[in-house]
């Protein structure tokens, strides 16, 4: 893994700033998501379905952003409203390396503070800075927690793409739907007022 | 239908407040999370599917709250920490009225004002309110997120009770998901800080 070759990516970054949530926030959210070993250990094995599909994925992913203009609108500049291409692409490293940190997460403090800071990214308190670029100040909460559904239903067809029994991909759906949508949350607590998250 | 029995239930009063939300910011995360008009005509077969199994989806659900310490919190009296059965029981009624409510949405402006309310009564700002109880006084934004998940694996095996086509059971439970998911946002807007929704 050349991580480190990824331009503004950070997970393992001991200089980001700490979560507030403790890890018994997270195992009491991951108890109300019915998120347990059994899909981790599906995550597990999905990593092994998607690694050399990543490209495919994001192809899928960025033509569902790029064909939906109020979506498009947070790639583009803030003024002239164009896409910005070089924005696009850096964002699109690390969304790849995304989908294999989520196969395979461990749910210790340095990813805590990694899903921190990726919801910082997509807030007003955090977008834009990364790749120093000029576009739409900030993305609603509503659409981060809404892609969630595209994210997930997309997966599928790549998650049975190697011959596993109906079964197994299922159950690799499944987790990879709840470790989708548990990130999504994390991700919303810069949003939340003070006490609400 | 006699909802207007249910103590507290309010879909189609015209003196709640307005729900900040137009009709065109519904429209758009409808598409974020890809729910169409497949999925609403999916609800309105659901609603025939389930009509005669509220009570038992209600234990399913009643029967998860009241097993999770943290969850069941929220039901329980701030200072003593005993479950308030009465609560509990209103709750239930309203609760029963929504599943059905949720398969025949129409999505106007009365719709959206009620979905502002059900969001107020998690919160701090509205919960414990409509019952008159001393309650927690507020349910963390997460977990009202987390719990759609819950909230829609289990509606698969009633979704299924009645001999449909594996396909139909499929669509009426992906859209049922989305449903629920929509809901869950919309409830958290008065959560998030100003201009961030
Ligand atoms: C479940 C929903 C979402 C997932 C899983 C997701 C995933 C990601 C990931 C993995 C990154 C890269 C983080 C990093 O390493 O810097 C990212 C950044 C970004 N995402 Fe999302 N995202 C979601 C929702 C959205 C939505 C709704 C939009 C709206 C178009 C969006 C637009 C962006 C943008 C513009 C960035 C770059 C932010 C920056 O300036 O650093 N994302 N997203
Ligand atoms: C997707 C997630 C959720 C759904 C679909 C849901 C559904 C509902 C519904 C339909 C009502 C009745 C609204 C009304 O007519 O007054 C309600 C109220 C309530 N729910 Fe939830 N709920 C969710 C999350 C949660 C969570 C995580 C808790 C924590 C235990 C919770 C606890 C309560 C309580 C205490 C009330 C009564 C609030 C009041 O004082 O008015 N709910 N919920």
């Amino acid at each position: 893994m050349t991580t480190s070759s990824i331009p503004g990516y950070r997970l393992g970054d001991t200089t980001l700033p700490k979560s507030p949530l403790t890890k018994d926030d997270l195992a009491t959210l991951k108890t109300t998501l019915l998120f347990g070993d059994a899909d981790v250990a599906a995550l597990r094995q999905a990593h092994g379905v998607v690694e050399d599909q990543v490209e495919a994925i994001l192809d899928v992913w960025y033509g569902f952003v790029g064909s939906t203009p109020h979506l498009l609108a947070y790639f583009s500049d803030a003024k002239t409203h164009q896409p910005l291409d070089a924005y696009l692409d850096a964002v699109r490293k690390r969304f790849g390396q995304w989908i294999l940190d989520t196969c395979r997460a461990d749910y210790d403090e340095a990813w805590l503070a990694w899903q921190d800071e990726i919801g910082r990214r997509h807030h007003r308190s955090g977008k834009n800075r990364t790749d120093g670029v000029s576009a739409a100040p900030h993305i609603p909460m509503r659409y981060v927690l809404a892609l969630a559904v595209p994210i997930s239903v997309t997966m599928k067809p790549f998650l049975a793409k190697k011959g596993h029994a109906s079964a197994e991909v299922e159950a690799m759906h499944a987790a990879w739907s709840k470790a989708v949508l548990l990130q999504a949350i994390l991700w919303s607590r810069p949003y939340a007022r003070e006490g609400d998250f």
